[in-house]
């Protein structure tokens, strides 16, 4: 790609972000009562990459629609988006999102259980509205990323009180708790504009591979960003005792006082902040973090292989970008 | 009705009932993750009138279609009502239901927030199976029952902070929290059978009417019923100083000491066990008892009023007998 075309598509990318920003902005406005939309609209106000609605304009003008066609459904992803979020944040004790208060700290857990509930009830509201003829289809695509979102949600907290888990496990809880969605997202774009099944097949596949890329890409960071441009602590999944990509690859991988510090980990269900030094070393001296590169490359690369079925160069390129993108994230 | 008329509804009800307990019985069954899915199967168990199923089972035939047309709506809307039984359990901080711990109880907070939560995209899942053509229409219609219980929940909520609330405000939330729903059962089983509109809207009427004169029953049961039958405390309400149909009717027509009285339960947040009878004679003094009765019989004469436009007797009095029945109820 030459650097004309990334500036083009970075446009494109935050005009239409632009758009769905001012559209979210005026989905709680009119609501009542205010008690339940007021708390959904300061959490949608928070921000964030949009990347879930842009990923359904795009797969949709990718099959040949006009982005106009798949507005409600675009909000309808980030409302789902918000649901997942709020509701983990309470599972999870978060305090802070993105640098605001989470909903259940700024409110309490009832109004963020409530918000959450009519979050996802709005999401189905948004998306009928761009159904036309093949809403069973789109709504069933919709609901089972839905239905995977929540098993990988509980995955991700069954790990947590286990003592072993294996990598392809971890693989298919991220695919369900992060991967689902994306995939979800292309999908839904490209059928609400009446892509063929190969399209549609080949914006899922791309979806799901960036999801896990970047699922993977975020254990990583957590032990090598900056912290500073990271915005949290690096090492928390250490320190929380999370059975991330590099834990687990490290754990396979880990022999005599390699193994013994790992096992510590979970024993203590966590280290202390002045550990993670030690053991980021660990992880070094194993190679988990090449092993993790390596990883992250090759489900971005299925992702940009999948996108040759589709038509038109430029729209083979955004998603390209966007792929790269994420992967070149530093927090 | 003639006493053998309501000995077949009686025996049509509980027939269908069992039916629809044994596919209860079975949607969790193959599902994976367990820890997600265990906790949703003991919900499930607890029994119950199973109301909603077969407001949208006998709607259908109603309209003349065969009860195997509406089962997996029927077990959608049941899902519905769980996942709100089980996050406003958590909201209500309640220890038991139906004489069973609450999923809370029983597991944990987060254990029954993504239970509730993946309860609500299964029941889109069972609700899509049943939709042929129509989908869009009954996707909105479930759809916009969810999004009313859940303003109508917070709305209850709300109302709890607050130190009024008319009569109006209060019927409008337990149209939303409770008899939405009703509605929306009615509905979903009169459009999936492809009734004529004025069907779905007789039977919606119908639902909708039931569903508040259940309500009111409620307010007025926490207060008259006998104690060993009702299997709860008697005068709960009062005691979570709970702005029920009684309280604000009492409210409204109290005058001097019985005014100041009624307006230290607001004050005080509830009242002492052993002050419940001294209420409830307020309340007889009052007349809002009387009051409360008239206003149930009021909506169930609306809801039987509205059964009219059925084309068969036989529909007609098993809906009549319904709605009698739940006025008649002890518990």
């Amino acid at each position: 790609m030459n650097p004309k075309s990334i500036k083009e598509y970075k446009k494109l990318y935050n005009s239409q972000r632009k758009i769905v920003e001012e559209k979210i902005s005026k989905i709680f406005v009119a609501r009542e009562p205010r008690s339940l939309y007021e708390p959904s609209a300061y959490l949608l106000k928070s921000g964030g990459k949009r990347l879930r609605p842009l990923l359904v304009l795009l797969s949709a003008k990718a099959v040949g629609a006009k982005f106009s066609s798949a507005y409600n459904a675009a909000l309808a992803v980030e409302l789902l988006h918000n649901f997942t979020l709020v509701h983990d944040d309470i599972m999870d004790n978060a305090d802070k999102r993105r640098g605001r208060l989470t909903l259940h700290k700024k409110y309490d857990t009832n109004t963020a259980i409530i918000a959450g509930d009519s979050l996802l009830s709005i999401a189905y509201e948004f998306l009928l509205k761009d159904c036309n003829g093949n809403a069973k289809k789109i709504l069933e695509t919709f609901n089972r990323g839905l239905i995977e979102v929540c098993e990988g949600q509980s995955l991700d907290k069954e790990f947590e009180t286990r003592n072993k888990v294996t990598l392809n496990e971890y693989l298919e809880m991220i695919r369900k708790k992060t991967a689902a969605m994306a995939e979800m997202c292309c999908s839904v774009g490209a059928q609400l504009a009446g892509g063929s099944k190969s399209e549609i097949k080949a914006l899922e596949d791309y979806g799901r591979n960036i999801g896990i890329a970047f699922q993977i890409q975020d254990d990583l960071l957590d032990i090598t960003a900056d912290e500073a441009e990271f915005g949290k602590v690096v090492g928390g999944d250490l320190i929380e005792g999370k059975k991330t990509f590099l834990f687990i690859k490290a754990f396979e991988k880990a022999k005599n006082d390699d193994k013994r510090a790992l096992f510590e980990v979970v024993l203590n269900k966590g280290i202390k902040k002045h550990q993670v030094e030690e053991y980021k070393q660990i992880y070094e001296r194993l190679g988990v973090l090449t092993d993790a590169k390596n990883s992250i490359s090759k489900y971005t690369e299925a992702a940009v292989c999948s996108l040759k079925k589709l038509p038109r160069k430029e729209d083979i390129e955004i998603f390209q970008w966007i792929a790269y993108s994420l992967i070149e994230r530093i927090k």
